[in-house]
């Protein structure tokens, strides 16, 4: 263990817990006790066992969110069970409230089985307002959350794949105008098919780009390779040309590399053999697909990773606060792709004048979860 | 709707929530989002996922307990289902905060089906320190806890059963020294053989008293009755003499009646035929089953309800927040038989001088949380 490590557990330890509860009410008296516990609390359960959508209004439904992992695919850390899941989710907890005033319970499973997972939100459901999915794994998070999805009446939406797709779709969006090309018109390449990629490949399909090649370790997708099952299939067609090959191969003529995959799979040599001006988004964590410094000396005109140690942070941070604060101002039960649209244009154009340097908002920008939130309808 | 209840929901709805979360760590630089979130986060991930034990120091593991409920038997409203429940829970959320400064977020389920109640629980239990079972109706609710409790790692009580039994041994100590009766030598009838009159029944049983009849809708349980099963073949094994008979006939004779039934079902005559200087727990909510002024008017010498209209409020409040709190303190992992009875003698032994209309501390008695805390083992 390092000593930076030590001195982080260290924190961590000190604090104990990073988030608790606070009572909202006074419970000073007898009269308090008879009004908001027994025997006033009957009239509540009374009225809500009868109209359950007034849930909305007079308990923790109102403001609440479920955040929900199973430990299968842990920030870069892989499948590290709940209790290694514990800390992340109890930081997003710590962010929904500190950016967005939202009261998140982190949920941690003892289960991996899909099935069981999607029982378990679906049996504690009433409880809260809203549903973060959070590092599940490729592919049983899209099956998980298609089914969550359609069984609740109250938002869900796994961050892996939608903060993520929002937030790069908006960081793409500054690039282009920094390096003066057509949105359209970009040659696209995405390194890694998990829950990230996928999402990342259909927001941009659905934001209008129409060359966009989606690699897992096998190289390109494309329709007719052997044994392409479910999402591959969907990501498939957005290979027009059906084109095959290595990232190596791949990337070369192309305006934008997206990475979601893994440490140092990008070379120079690979960033030179890309159209001139060419944006490199490297976003695997904690260590980028290729060092930002080398990127740039390869001639990336635009760069940007998922750390804070370089510029343009490519942080989920950005979204999920403000998704969720929209969807629990207006009651909103679905995130629709219409609305991830909206999140990524409203985030872009937080940033008046975009450079190479900036084509995000910083995160504490107090302007972010307002502008996000505005975009949830 | 009357005036009143008017009134109350709108204190609710005022309220929105009656909890909330709050961080306990400072979020307010891109340092502290680096220690507190990413990438810092991942040094306390990959510590957890080796160490989950660890999760007792630095997560919200530490200090947090589920309140979960199907809403199956709230309070005195029966079956109203999760949002009737919802209520009940946040209100007992906020008084595990209030008294004992517990991190407690209600839980209430979209089933009521026992096996799928115990692996929703069994799943999300990762992120809890404790699970108090709540507002779950007999004979499910032990199957439920016995399966959770052999399952979990955690403590896990239906406060109903045991948050109940231990008030009433308290308020039972003391009521007897009242009336200088030695306790042992009680003749106890119990009305009500569900959740709560079971357990109270166990409970007596266990700190020594031998002459306990439980009786249920269809009168005095007694071994050999045709149809008994499963809870109720251990409370006829109490019912030493086999007395059978209706409520009515049963109660002649004896020292002590507990309430855990119904409204008015004991009338004056009733009372006038239980022994000299009786005591009366009249307890069920929100209307007990004989008024303290008939009671009283009949002859009984002690005389408590559920209710805060009248003197001896026997209230669960008095103990669940000092169960956990002492379990979550020491890591103590099953609540025993030990502990209830330890517990309820500390509750009694914060009377000093018990009197007919002081045989339980008050609920606000900053005494009360320590003392039960102290008797958890």
């Amino acid at each position: 263990m390092t000593p930076r490590d030590r001195k982080i557990l260290k924190a961590y330890t000190k604090a104990g817990a990073r988030i608790e509860i606070k009572g909202r009410v006074k419970l000073k008296d007898r009269t308090d006790l008879a009004l908001f516990y027994t025997p006033g609390v009957g009239v509540a359960s009374t009225y809500l066992a009868k109209h359950p959508e007034a849930a909305r209004e007079m308990s923790v439904k109102r403001n609440s969110v479920a955040i929900i992992s199973d430990g299968s695919a842990v920030l870069g850390l892989g499948n590290i069970g709940p209790y290694g899941a514990l800390p992340v989710m109890e930081g997003k907890a710590l962010i929904f409230k500190e950016f967005a005033g939202i009261d998140a319970w982190p949920i941690v499973l003892d289960t991996q089985d899909p099935d069981r997972i999607i029982e378990t939100v679906l049996a504690i459901a009433p409880s809260f307002g809203g549903i973060n999915l959070e590092d599940i794994k490729s592919p049983q998070c899209f099956y998980v959350e298609q089914r969550i999805r359609e069984e609740l009446d109250i938002p869900v939406m796994h961050d892996d794949q939608h903060g993520t797709a929002i937030v790069v779709l908006a960081g793409l969006i500054n690039a282009a105008k920094v390096v003066k090309k057509d949105m359209k018109k970009l040659r696209v390449v995405i390194s890694g098919a998990g829950a990230a990629g996928t999402a990342v490949a259909k927001l941009f399909a659905a934001s209008g780009i129409k060359d966009i090649i989606v690699l897992d370790r096998q190289g390109a997708i494309y329709a007719g390779r052997p044994r392409l099952v479910g999402h591959k299939k969907e990501l498939a067609k957005l290979n027009l040309f059906r084109i095959k090959g290595s990232l190596e191969e791949v990337i070369k003529g192309t305006d934008v590399f997206i990475g979601v995959s893994g440490k140092g799979l990008v070379t120079k040599t690979m960033v030179e053999s890309m159209n001139k001006r060419a944006i490199v988004f490297a976003l695997a964590n904690p260590d980028p697909e290729i060092l930002p410094s080398e990127a740039k000396a390869a001639g990336a005109a635009v760069i940007a990773t998922g750390g804070s140690d370089f510029p343009n942070q490519i942080n989920n941070a950005l979204v999920f606060p403000g998704i969720f604060r929209g969807a629990l101002d207006k009651g909103v039960k679905k995130i629709t792709e219409e609305t991830k649209l909206r999140a990524a244009k409203a985030l872009a154009a937080l940033v008046l004048r975009p450079t190479a340097s900036k084509i995000v908002p910083g995160i504490f920008d107090k302007r972010v979860v307002p502008a996000v939130a505005r975009a949830v309808r």
